[in-house]
């Protein structure tokens, strides 16, 4: 059954609301209100016309209830990942109208003592995303899986490698491909209904969670794997998972995402690295496993003219040789087209693992 | 107070069984028996020479209550972390018996509904060595510590970083250096009695585990840190747990260990990396967050004779142009003299962090 989501972030739904931004786009539930007291009245179309979606944004939860929600959504993913004390109150409004709790929070709403026993009583349920199942440790078998498998990785968090995934995803299946995105983060399992939280899974097994993920997208019988990407190779809090990713989703081509204005790693000083060094390291890191290219590299180039985002496309292609876009800006199309030579179900291009 | 431990690692002692050697040769406990029934009537000294300790090995947990001991030691870390089935019985014997349950496994045995209603019936506890503390995101608070931090990463798993690193820090101190060891797995957990289990942080949070860790040992005011590293950095499973090692400690040096009959990483086909590789590979990686170097090679050259152990020291120097040594075989005592020049505090050497 569909969700009919209200999405709760106070304060936060115009700047850093990942999670809601990406379930408005991509989402196959509905989204029937936001709540933000800072923007209410006005509407989603207003607010982010990218979205291309609209909704009411309303100043509470119980001015949601206007629009008959089924589901009250968790709308940021906040550093470090708590609710924020302050929602407490929104949160055990929405428990008492019977809605649904949709959380990808680090913090487990379901363990909160008093987030359960309200929902007990009021015969509604907690949903966190960001729960991992117990997967067993990486053993390989990834390498055997027969459809092309191409993962995105990126200079830093939340610069748009679920956006890319899901674009080229997209432009996959309008060319006849039956490509599978495959979620790794809160806002991906929120879109897609499946997927494990790569980052929450206990470090020895991370890998192991991004070989599953792959193995149940071939499973499931996906001519194309896509895999969202998460955090960055050099990233001093967050590398970790990347690799992770890296090893245990065994691709056979990466998509570099890029956000050119970051010029240091989101809440840390490290700077970030340029477009030749972040393909060349990457693959240098992918040849001592199993060795991949980078294919292309995917741009966010919000907030700039189209003329400058034309000049920083161009740039990219310069420094590095490789095909470049702004896969939101201007469609994934060409850039798909780039690409699925190489990412088609037994081209010879193909990279080969350890194991074949 | 002092523990005696009989160690449990039936049919496992001789050849797998790195938690025992490690406390058997580095712990501050004391160790009464061995439970091998494959060994049994033999003692220490006559199967693991190297050990320079004794002990009995006796068949069962009920022969080595003879020897009073006052805790039972899990003594292997298989593939996975579980107990395996056929042990269940003997910790339940060592239960009953009031001694203290010590493990390092993945499986938290302080779980298991049995074995904690027996231990709170026997009025006895478990000490899940490896179940880890919640811990802080990372936060660059690393960069500001002002003793020197050394880390050891390898060229696989169970190649002896644990060991260099306890005999690095014995040599600092044997030269007058207050230098700290850092435990980051069960084992080191186990000999230094305090430490995280890094590989069983949540992924998000295990470079904060190991930024943590190094943040302790400089407020017990150490001179010199010496992390234990964990995995190597192209392990197909356990690369995202070194790579959290290598960002979170902000290391100023990494050791190099290696052992040069490891073709390929244990358990999986990956082939591991040469010495000029691997040194190349790491600085590479540590320049991308704080710039390190690799001050020597540490080499497990067991089972080798004398002179072939000397010819693979000189051709691990020839290749990288780097101090080398067995640190077990010779003592450590070469190799800490060569690196100590630059792991001096206030020493102009030091690499920078990028908050510095």
């Amino acid at each position: 059954m569909t969700r009919r989501y209200a999405i709760l972030a106070p304060h936060r739904f115009e700047t850093d609301a990942k999670t809601a931004h990406g379930v408005i786009r991509y989402g196959s539930d509905d989204v029937v209100a936001i709540v933000d007291s800072a923007l209410a009245g006005k509407r989603v179309k207003d607010v982010l016309p990218f979205l291309e979606s609209d909704a009411p944004i309303v100043a509470t939860v119980p001015d949601a209830l206007e629009y008959s929600p089924t589901a009250l959504l968790i709308g940021t993913a906040p550093k470090g990942g708590g609710l924020p004390a302050d929602w407490r109150d929104a949160v055990l409004a929405a428990i008492d109208a019977k809605l649904e709790i949709v959380s990808g929070l680090h913090d487990i709403l379901g363990d909160d003592r008093e987030f359960r026993f309200r929902a007990q009583a009021a015969g509604t349920t907690i949903w966190d995303v960001r729960e991992p199942p117990d997967v067993p440790l990486f053993s390989g078998a990834v390498y055997d899986v027969a459809a092309p498998i191409l993962l995105t990785v990126g200079n830093d968090c939340a610069v748009g490698k679920m956006t890319v995934s899901l674009e080229l995803v997209r432009a996959a299946r309008e060319a006849g491909c039956n490509a599978r995105f495959v979620p790794t983060g809160q806002t991906g399992i929120i879109v897609a209904g499946w997927g494990i939280s790569v980052d929450r899974v206990i470090a020895d097994f991370a890998a192991g969670a991004a070989e599953q993920l792959v193995l149940y997208a071939a499973h499931e019988g996906a001519d194309l794997i896509v895999v969202e990407g998460q955090g960055a190779l050099n990233h001093p809090a967050y590398a970790a998972v990347t690799l992770a990713l890296m090893t245990g989703c065994a691709p056979d081509a990466v998509i570099l995402v890029c956000d050119p204005r970051r010029t240091a790693i989101e809440s840390y000083g490290t700077p970030t690295l340029g477009y030749a060094e972040l393909v060349e390291l990457h693959e240098r890191m992918l040849a001592t496993v199993k060795p991949a290219k980078v294919l292309g590299i995917a741009l966010r180039t919000a907030g700039s003219s189209d003329r400058e985002a034309r000049a920083e496309i161009e740039r990219a292609t310069r420094e590095t040789g490789l095909p470049a876009d702004d896969v939101v800006r201007f469609g994934p199309e060409r850039l798909y087209a780039a690409i699925s030579p190489v990412m088609t179900k037994g081209s010879p291009l193909r990279a080969e693992g350890p194991h074949e």
